[in-house]
């Protein structure tokens, strides 16, 4: 059974057993899943079931969920449950949870709270609120294992028995001096393996990779990538130890950061919330610029055809094959645009490359444009039944289609080049500049091998 | 200084420094350098010199480095090294790694390496070249940690002494009873934390999370991110311990996975090697095959306005609009099943949500087109001087705006629902399919509306 069976399995149970007020089964059904799956199954729930369920968890349980739950519900059960049950879970979630949270929530919700937390936790969560949106500072949590360089390791060994269970990570201890400035890092192997009265100074790993707090998230989801990392210490100014972000934080960062590529691909306007959860107003904003972006360049076909408007007078027939080499110089220019742009993201090629690529692309694009132009020829000869109307369309496809391939490829690399983010020369402005051309290449061409 | 512009100033002094035959200098260059930075400064020297930096690495530098570099110049310097300097690097190598080394290498030199390591090592890495590629058993290590559930403690840290320094993951010790079953797991801080004499069986945490060795990549990937784990193990089908997953390779999974998403999204083939890295050939043929099936949906557009050549006929000035509905169309379709596609991959929608996202992106839609259309209709009326026209031009556009909502957000469903990728229902296809459907409402709408 997958797991997304088993939490269909369990939220229709869990729902019958809600809907007979079987408190006591529900509770029963609960206690062996995994919160990652009852937070799933309880989000499946209809909306009245929702804090029902939530509250038949242990206080312990319940924190856990929580956490998992979607943002959405995370808000709508802070309004359903009483005060002192939020309080309890908010003040026990780890900081950098927390702090995503209150992102969400009303200010006046936020600023209740936030009185009524341990001045710990207040403490900690307000210095993660104090960093910039999209930097280390704002992912880090504060919930770290540190221990001072001049420790033994039997002391240090005693210490971590005292921390270790109000901690959320617990992989990496991060070595500072008198003055809190990170040193060095020990693993918990490191410390198990070496002897009890060597001092961590002696035995740390002094080649520390660290990121600032203002270093850009995407910035540190790589670093943790490149170096294989399972959480990476977060410094401030001063070289003071502030945070860690953690792997799976950077996992939620870098699943982001791929909807704003796909999103920026399909000319969508990324960042902000759930598409899904948003409202048709919202949905229809994020979409509402480009299109019209898009629909001024295309308003350049409109004229270029206008304007030789005597060419489709005399064969109308020519109409008929627009729409045809248009999209195809729109679909080859958008598999030249996605792999350069991927490539680019991925730092596969840099601009240095340039040149080179789109060479390759051109020549990849010529070879693609001579199968499908000869395959068009075929077709339109035996529609209209005229050699030299179905030359044209033919020798047009090859010119459309390479057309596409140079601008696919080259237009990401300039975009990157004067600073712009590559993917805006994605699959629809490429098509747009392609077809303004296109249309032109098309009926200059028709009046040449037709001698209109 | 970024990570980027340090690779690139190591690049650029080592290049120097290997041409002045600076050998002493270039070493002492590459000293406190990263592993993965070296290895990126190497992939960016030129081709001879590839091989000359790597000798100057020490033993051991040379393997991490090795790990990290790309896979077609790991073969590049498989073939410049001498074979006992390939024989070292390649027994040191972590067996999951070198299993996809062996992937990429000819066959001959797989059998000529197989047969030359160390019988230990030759195993392991038969053992992960025997898993189908794309499972758990192909991107797992067999080093790990594991201890037999009746061992105390002190007994148990003694064991890790021995065993630790030859393992590459360290954050979790796996329990086993006596037939190699696994039966919990235990992370160094549990054995920091326990007194010294209890056994292992009483400590333990018993609700594993485990996958098999059959389960697809993508599948281990969301397990990890789902869970917030570091290493997941992997058991065979009679729940022995075989292997772990660690979450690096599971960041490289996911870049995968992305990628051929995008890909798909894109209208390019996805899957096998990297793109940049295979020659216009390979390239062309990963695209042909979906211009092909696009070119075919494209003649239907041909064909209907063929059919309708008479209403062109008579006025002629309707051609011109042909090129900015059917891109406006395209443009709306592929918003709507760039978010849907995403939504499904994602999980953030289901297939029973269908209809609620449909409506909801048909709503959109008809927003989006109201606006459009107003902006086309002034724009038609200025370019042709006929209300009518305009009007045409206007209503077609809300059409096929609200027609393209609809089958970009409903066919990603209706392929997900049948068992196909939904991604196959991307902007290309949508678009081509819009055409069809959207040239023909706007050649009917003419008739009806110019009386023709």
């Amino acid at each position: 059974m997958s797991r997304q069976e088993l939490v269909e399995l369990v939220r229709s149970q869990l729902q019958a057993l809600l809907q007979q007020k079987n408190f006591q089964g529900a509770k029963a059904l609960l206690v062996p899943v995994q919160p990652a799956d009852i937070a799933q199954a309880i989000e499946g729930l209809p909306k009245a079931m929702q804090a029902i369920a939530f509250r038949l968890l242990s206080k312990q349980e319940a924190i856990e969920v929580y956490e998992y739950l979607d943002s959405s519900i995370q808000q709508s059960l802070i309004a359903e449950l009483r005060q002192q049950e939020v309080l309890e879970i908010v003040d026990k979630m780890s900081p950098d949870d927390r702090a995503r949270l209150f992102d969400e929530l009303p200010a006046i919700v936020v600023q209740q709270l936030l009185q009524q937390l341990s001045p710990a936790q207040r403490e900690a969560t307000a210095l993660i609120l104090g960093y910039k949106e999209g930097t280390a500072g704002r992912i880090m949590t504060t919930e770290y294992l540190s221990v001072k360089e001049d420790l033994t390791v039997s002391q240090a060994i005693e210490r971590v028995r005292v921390l270790a269970s109000a901690t959320e990570i617990i992989y990496y201890l991060y070595v500072t001096d008198r003055e809190r400035r990170l040193t060095g890092t020990l693993s918990f192997r490191d410390l198990v393996i070496a002897q009890p009265e060597q001092r961590l100074g002696e035995i740390m790993t002094r080649d520390v990779i660290f990121v600032h707090t203002d270093t850009d998230q995407e910035e540190v989801a790589q670093i943790i990538q490149r170096y294989d990392l399972v959480a990476v210490p977060v410094v401030d100014t001063e070289q003071r130890l502030v945070g860690i972000v953690t792997v799976d934080d950077v996992l939620d960062v870098l699943e982001q950061e791929t909807t704003e590529d796909i999103y920026t691909l399909g000319g969508v306007e990324a960042g902000g919330d759930n598409y899904f959860q948003a409202n048709v107003l919202t949905a229809a904003r994020k979409r509402v610029v480009w299109l019209f972006v898009l629909l001024i360049a295309n308003t350049g076909t409109t004229a270029v055809i206008s304007a030789q408007e005597n060419v489709l007078e005399q064969v109308v027939a020519l109409a008929a094959f627009i729409p045809l080499l248009i999209d195809t110089g729109g679909n080859v220019g958008a598999q030249s645009s996605t792999v350069v742009i991927r490539g680019l993201n991925l730092r596969e090629v840099g601009i240095k490359k340039a040149l080179q690529v789109v060479t390759r692309e051109t020549i990849t694009g010529a070879l693609l444009g001579v199968m499908l132009g000869i395959a068009v020829i075929f077709w339109a000869y035996l529609l209209e039944g005229s050699l030299p109307i179905a030359m044209t369309v033919g020798t047009s496809l090859l010119t459309i289609t390479i057309l596409a391939a140079v601008s696919g490829s080259g237009l990401p690399f300039l975009f990157g080049a004067i600073g712009l983010d590559p993917a805006l020369m994605s699959a629809p402005f490429i098509t747009s500049i392609v077809d303004v051309l296109g249309v032109f290449i098309y009926l200059m061409l028709a009046r040449a091998i037709l001698q209109l």
